[in-house]
């Protein structure tokens, strides 16, 4: 059987695709990558050939084509019998409705605190909109930590789809410094250490591309 | 074991209720409704007991709490073994990707059509994003046709979660006056005939709460 390939954009920038190789990455499962830098001239046309959006991320599985992040969680998670999501009903539901938040919703965050895993901002100060955005996703973080603390260091104890869901967002708070509560700190701390975040993280660093206006020159080491 | 409580918003505006309660309908399993008009005084501190986001629809279901349309879908559907995804993988892949496509997108086709069941309007002119957003669902629904004609009337043949996710959009088209292709008129046609769909518009109809600029002299039967 041929390994899927995930089709991906920069490393650096794209947390969407962040989401769908965090979970495969993590999960042991076999694919291959393919990384198609975003802002280039020949993007569009290479993404409208490979899925019908023509977004990244979108996963080629034979004659199968998977896009939107969460879908490509959900389509392997089942395929391959991963542990995505939580065994225990309370918790499994849990994890659906946080995991769909984040895909629908945050909107304000993910305009105005866009990922970029290697800089470190100064100065960028949320509106009223993504502060409402951030104080929801600490308040998610903090229910799921005080229900699943004893099982495991993640959202619900061992790592899981929600948490490669709200990775990019624990990117972002260490990108622009956004204060964190204990709790959340601890899981932050906790899902940077993850060695697949790491290599993803590691990988960002080394790409060349600059999209917009970052200073190469603002960045320190994570 | 008790029925879980499914929480909704006005069936003719709740796009997002609809969703949920007709894929639940639709699939014959055992559920209370309990309906929270959108739009008055009390709503937003009814709703703020129900759902930690103080939105419809929730599900609540002993002890879980499940928000979210499409996470409530897929929460019942693995829960009680529903049919709700095609068995056949590629159309499985497809039936995940739609679904979440339809979840976090088309942004100018919600905002610029707002669902309104039992109202019919003209002289709607989508701007060129909802112009997009349709020529898109458009060609959801011609590809999924295409695809599964011959295993029923609905996207992938039998009715399922991707069903209960267009179903808004198909009541949009009809209120709006939106020029389908044969393939998608038929399509739209199959889903408005399915008896869970025509309780709910029977449901709006009854309805005796107007939100915003309704003129229910402009209303026509369906």
């Amino acid at each position: 059987m041929t390994a899927p390939t995930l089709v991906i954009g920069n490393k650096n920038y794209s947390s969407w695709s962040l989401r769908a190789w965090l979970f495969l990455h993590a999960s042991g499962v076999n694919f291959e990558e393919r990384r198609v830098p975003l802002d280039t001239p020949t993007f569009k046309a290479t993404m409208a050939e490979l899925s019908p959006t023509g977004c990244v991320p979108v996963l080629l599985d034979g004659t199968a084509r998977v896009w939107e992040a969460l879908a490509i969680c959900e389509y392997m998670n089942d395929k391959h019998t991963l542990a995505g999501w939580p065994t225990e009903e309370g918790a499994r539901a849990m994890a659906l409705a946080i995991c769909h938040e984040m895909h629908a919703g945050f909107a304000a965050l993910r305009e105005e605190l866009p990922m970029n895993c290697r800089a470190r901002r100064t100065g960028v100060n949320p509106s009223a909109a993504a502060r409402r955005d951030l104080d929801r996703v600490m308040a998610i973080w903090e229910g799921c930590r005080s229900r699943c603390a004893e099982n495991g260091a993640f959202l619900f104890g061992a790592f899981g789809i929600a948490d490669a869901m709200y990775a990019p967002v624990v990117l972002r708070c260490i990108t622009y410094g956004v204060e964190l509560s204990a709790r959340a700190s601890g899981y932050a701390a906790a899902l940077l250490a993850h060695p697949s975040l790491q290599a993803w993280i590691a990988a960002a660093r080394a790409e060349p591309e600059v999209i917009g206006h970052e200073e190469r020159g603002s960045e320190v080491s994570a």
